[in-house]
């Protein structure tokens, strides 16, 4: 925790919000409080005070100028695989010259090629090239992440993966949940029913253990786990106080969306597929429906249909999806871009969904998501720009002058 | 002009070709020349040698360790428009809210929208906003631009754009072109006729006298101006020396290419919307067919079909199109992503398409597009990165650790 900053001049402080603010729902999701013309203190790792420059009561620590910048409240990314052994450019390359899923599986291709190369690493390599990504991260504003295991798929390595995941949390300025995602899929070598009962005889135990996990998480996708395992492997994780979020709808209408309903889950992710049934089930819950864009334009998938959801009174929550296979990104700044020309979100429903909305997800309120006394001192100054849209608008640019998380400045 | 530099230890030095090669076609397009474990010595801003590290024959001057590390040319940008006023996400988010064209129009909006703004700045004012754009291009490894005029409608304005355009070449290492384009939009208050007439008898020849321009360009589109029009613009500038570029087929098949082709253009660029007659016509001729990725994505358009193109035995470039309206990245590793995901081109084609493609279509390859002796001393360093692929794969990510432009070293 370092000294006291004070941040002057902002020419805008944004998603600024009263103390307890819960997620932002539908109709309020174009709500983006902003208080012009700004100040804003950090004290012990805290935000202290902030409002109006005139009313700036007293330069404490080091002081920054921001005029022409706008401050953010750090960005929270609810769904991550970021620690993985390798990234896989080379299928991305088998896949833009014709290869089918069946010949890059055949190549040792897929989550099983990113499970056999974390299998042939040590616990401090997998942390190493884990860790970098994390940095990076932080660099373009990520100040909390979750992140999920399901390249192990061995009860050892899934272990690896979410003490990997930790330390991270522990050596980085970075805040990380860890969801354990033993049913990514089915290692060779067993069947589906073995590795379920594995899954929830060895893994869960073993994990819950050493306190690695907060959330458990299933691949509910037709060919991988039905609805029915899915419901059967969370209601397991529960048991040992893990609360579901679920992968959902990517590949079809899988019934994970339902799934997710029915377990209480903190959020259901994906949803490129989903109907307006879907949409109405998801109604009245305080299951957080998640989208990945990054996944959508990387796989070249049709995007979840979020102006449906926000008119349909959700909420809308957006993650990177980080991981080697399906979107090799955890840049939320991409992400942002993406989800307004791609989801047609506004630059103001961007901002909730990736601060309020994610925090939400990950019961971080109390901490993250938005610009209140007392939340961690984890914010975002901007390079100058003419208004927060330019941020979206100016797609694959790094808008980001520094991030400061839990006090500490990282660029 | 700085002292030598000295790279050694390079994992792959990439596009390596020997002096006077051409633009690459078709089924060449995947082939791109690496020297693995290499060396490369630049002195008096050109590339002096390179060749395998056991070969290295002498450190000189500045020696770089890159380790891990490839080395690409620096990107050549054939189409841009980055002479502006100001940026215009006012009316992107009107956009995704549901504002129509003519709604955007009546609210100022459009090409006209930044004529206005333009023609009320002053030379030295648009040239500070502009020459930033020139800096942030540099650092994502774009050595040489083409730039437009266009947002001036006006002899004093197309001028004054034209000249910070020259300036910008002067005042930073990088590489500028400049075109005319004139006939990108009809100013209000004339009739389309009476524009024509000042487009060719007042602007370009007082463009010519201060030899301002190395092009010149139409918006070759429906509802802009007709092929008819178009040919005659452009054959009025070829008798100033200045060699046509064509904006054609972006919003259908507006009869663009063609135009290239009666005239002889250099390129013909955007070319969403391209039929097989067309790329037929392309054949055989030495026009330039040329992607603007950035512009499709951004504004939900179809790609141009480049694997109909390159399986046609054309070769294709690709630039940023960096305009406020359309595309407001001149980022070209984003365009590079963009490439891959959305064109499926592979790596190795796209890497071909940023540096000697577009070097062709600006006649500049006795200088650009290739690591070559005696070429200028224009070079890309990457990141540590396991691969060429892993560039585009990584969409969003920085992956430039340095960039040298004219034998200068921009970060």
């Amino acid at each position: 925790m370092d000294a006291a900053i004070t941040l002057v001049n902002l020419k805008g402080l944004v998603q600024v919000r009263e103390v307890g603010q819960g997620r932002v729902a539908g109709g309020s999701m174009s709500e983006l409080p902003i208080v012009p013309d700004a100040f804003l203190i950090l004290d012990e790792g805290h935000i202290r005070d902030f409002g109006p420059m005139p009313s700036l009561p007293e330069q404490r620590g080091q002081v920054i100028d921001c005029s022409g910048r706008f401050v953010f409240p750090g960005w929270v990314d609810s769904h991550t695989h970021l620690v993985f052994a390798r990234s896989r450019e080379d299928e991305f390359v088998m896949k833009i010259e014709g290869a089918t899923y069946q010949q890059i599986a055949a190549a040792g291709g897929g989550i099983l090629n990113s499970a056999r190369a974390l299998a042939s690493m040590s616990e401090d390599e997998l942390f190493e090239v884990s860790v970098k990504r994390a940095w990076e991260i932080l660099r373009t504003g990520t100040v909390a992440v979750e992140i999920k295991s399901g390249y192990g798929l061995a009860v050892q390595d899934e272990l690896k993966m979410l003490r990997v995941a930790r330390r991270i949390g522990r050596e980085t300025p970075l805040i990380v949940k860890t969801t354990f995602l033993g049913a990514h899929a089915v290692p060779a070598g067993t069947t589906k029913a073995a590795y379920i009962d594995l899954v929830i005889n060895d893994m869960m135990p073993a994990i819950a253990r050493e306190g690695l996990a907060d959330y458990v998480d299933v691949f509910c996708e037709n060919g991988f786990f039905s609805p029915e395992e899915s419901v059967r492997i969370l209601e397991a994780g529960k048991k040992h106080g893990w609360r579901p979020r679920v992968h959902a709808n990517q590949l079809g209408h899988s019934g994970g969306v339902n799934v997710g309903i029915q377990t209480g889950a903190a959020s259901v992710d994906h949803l490129e597929h989903l109907n307006d049934d879907e949409i109405n089930q998801l109604g009245g819950t305080d299951v957080m429906p998640t989208a990945l864009p990054g996944a959508a334009f990387f796989l070249n998938l049709p995007y979840p249909p979020a102006r449906r959801m926000i008119q349909a009174g959700l909420p809308v929550a957006i993650a990177t999806d980080y991981n080697p296979g399906s979107a090799p990104s955890g840049n939320m700044l991409m992400n942002q871009s993406l989800a307004c020309i791609g989801m047609r979100m506004t630059p103001a429903e961007v901002f909730n969904a990736c601060t309020l909305n994610t925090a939400a997800s990950l019961n971080m309120l109390d901490t993250h998501g938005s610009i209140t006394r007392g939340k961690a001192a984890s914010v975002i100054i901007s390079k100058p720009m003419p208004s927060i849209a330019f941020g979206p608008y100016s797609f694959g640019s790094h808008w980001i002058e520094h991030v400061i998380a839990d006090g500490k400045i990282i660029q």
